[in-house]
């Protein structure tokens, strides 16, 4: 009934993706180098092969109506000989260039007058002397960096033995309040919706979630205004599917594109539980060309990341497990990884709770109470 | 982390439970002697078997941990044969034993002081004869009744000859002002817990649920005496699991156990979007000695199954999914189910809304509008 998807990347992303498209009856074909991938059980299909390899990546699309993907390092140009000829690739090849670069993807906001952090291109380490009256800053590698990896801050001229050696960007500190996130699908005929901005808390150890609360706790102009900038950034995209869009609420009130997403993201996971539509959902109705979903909240929410304990690499257990779902409005979705690493992305918990107090609580309880470690440590 | 649970059949309660399973990194493995099951894609492994049929029951449970149902129609002996062997299995074999056959369902509730309506048991047509004065009644066959077939009214001695020629119970009319269903779950500790009971509307025309409301409209002293006689029921089986019990609800307001499902059931499909806990994770829950979920409603809600039209036969085309999907608050369920046939389960739709005029406007409209037919007809 429905067309054939493929997906590039077959982890968390598109486990919940799936998930999604199991109550339509939709097939999900995967394509990951990992051969013990989240999907690996679930999907229709699922293949083992790299994903910034043309020939990989056409052989396994080839047969199939819808391309997504769920990790922006891919081979672009397998997707745009796909394209030619006819296949539906969404988020578009043009778009997953541009964003999978942090250096033309910061370039794309400057050209569109979209809000960004100052910065400057950096093509390699020695350069970085030219410009010590921009740090402190952070560096950011153009490509490669991806969960938390390839980015670095830099205080002062003492920091640079410490910064990256490729090209990448160096982007001005900026007096960041607070962290949001807007997620926004667009479908094929131009329709847009647009989820309530959610607020992120980063672990500042590791550049990652920690958790979020849903909707952000900001003004209403503030969050009009996110909901207008997110807009206006899938528009100038001109994008299909849902971009999940990182932004930077300065002291002063500010909104500044930190960087963007063009599929689920980890900030858009209490959806599932929280919203009338999912991200999942979402991505599927508009990459389908079906009509979006209401993106209105079911209930306030937290969602806590269950990462890999510091100290622990090998097989996962889970702690705290029984006590988290005894409790009324928790919601447990582990991963299906066998193995946890430092700071791995092994499952989250989702919270709801329409009392704040009671829900900040509760994700205080969750943090502590349930972690990730291995066997034997 | 988990025991390996197996599940006798693999249709839609299967399915659904498996998806609320992946959530929490359950290996579910399924028998089913139908090789296009609906759980045949997303099961941990997929066997195709007779359920009735002892060795390929024992066969396909000998390495799993946990065995459960979805259908009640299996081979008991091969249960208490595993129980033997230390597997657990819930529902428990004599609880099966006691529900599959509606002769000894019946009489178990007359033991337990469990109010029920009038019965006879009736050997075979020829003895209908020697219970005129007992009619109108249902005639129900003792076994093999599923999904609507097995149950005929007889008004009067003109009607035997429609009557069937086996083992069965003659049932009294009973002044049934509205039918409601209880979904209580008790885990292997004696924990107990109750979803707040659902109306269900059955079509005149075939015996299945047609739709449904969530909670009941009834009075809060009713709703109490539901609960309290649910909790009778489940604790007289002394069994663990997800016990689906559907009552008459009379004009004079008594409550008489019509019959009960020891598995997740039709009647609690609306828990997955409306309910903290949906019936397939407390099932879950209840068979893994964990601890059970909230069954708070989170919203009003309606439940319209989609079956096949009457009169379409062969491939299933689905007409006004994206009219449905359309609008807020409606969550599309199909089962994976290629064909179609007349009033076979082909999928639901759950409609939230706290506004319960509103709720009843949907669900006519979703009945009107949403409709499974076959290609080409």
């Amino acid at each position: 009934m429905f067309p054939k998807i493929g997906i590039l990347g077959g982890g968390q992303l598109g486990r919940m993706f799936i998930q999604s498209a199991m109550n339509w009856n939709v097939e999900v074909h995967i394509l990951d180098p990992d051969p013990e991938a989240p999907c690996k059980d679930i999907a229709t299909s699922f293949r083992v092969g790299n994903l910034t390899d043309e020939d990989a990546v056409y052989q396994f699309a080839k047969d199939l109506d819808v391309i997504t993907i769920e990790i922006e390092n891919v081979s672009v140009s397998a997707l745009e000989k796909l394209q030619a000829e006819g296949k539906k690739i969404y988020p578009q090849p043009e778009v997953i260039r541009i964003i999978q670069d942090k250096r033309t993807q910061k370039q794309f906001y400057q050209q569109h007058q979209i809000p960004t952090a100052d910065f400057r291109l950096i093509e390699n380490a020695t350069q970085l002397k030219d410009h010590l009256d921009f740090l402190p800053a952070f560096q950011k590698l153009g490509s490669g960096g991806y969960d938390g990896r390839g980015v670095i801050k830099l205080e002062d001229e003492f920091h640079l033995d410490r910064a990256f050696d490729a090209p990448s960007i160096l982007e001005k500190l900026t007096d960041v309040w607070t962290e949001i996130s807007v997620i926004i699908a667009r479908n094929p005929k131009g329709e847009i919706a647009v989820f309530p901005p959610v607020e992120m808390v980063f672990n500042p150890e590791y550049n990652l979630v920690d958790y979020l609360l849903a909707p952000a706790q900001i003004s209403h102009e503030t969050l009009q205004k996110a909901e207008q900038l997110a807009r206006q950034v899938i528009t100038a995209f001109d994008m299909v599917g849902i971009l999940a869009i990182e932004m930077f609420l300065t002291s002063t009130g500010e909104l500044l594109v930190n960087e963007v997403a063009p599929r689920p993201h980890n900030s858009g996971h209490q959806s599932i539980e929280a919203n009338f539509t999912s991200q999942y959902e979402q991505h599927l109705r508009a990459i389908l060309d079906l009509p979006l979903g209401d993106t209105q909240i079911r209930s306030y929410s937290a969602m806590v990341n269950l990462l890999g304990e510091k100290d622990c690499e090998g097989e996962a257990i889970y702690q705290g497990l029984e006590e988290a779902i005894a409790q009324k409005g928790v919601f447990v979705h582990l991963y299906g990884k066998k193995y946890t690493k430092p700071f791995r992305k092994m499952g989250h918990i989702t919270i709801l709770d329409n009392d704040l107090g009671k829900l900040r609580e509760k994700v205080k309880w969750a943090k502590d109470k349930v972690k990730v470690i291995a066997v034997g440590i």
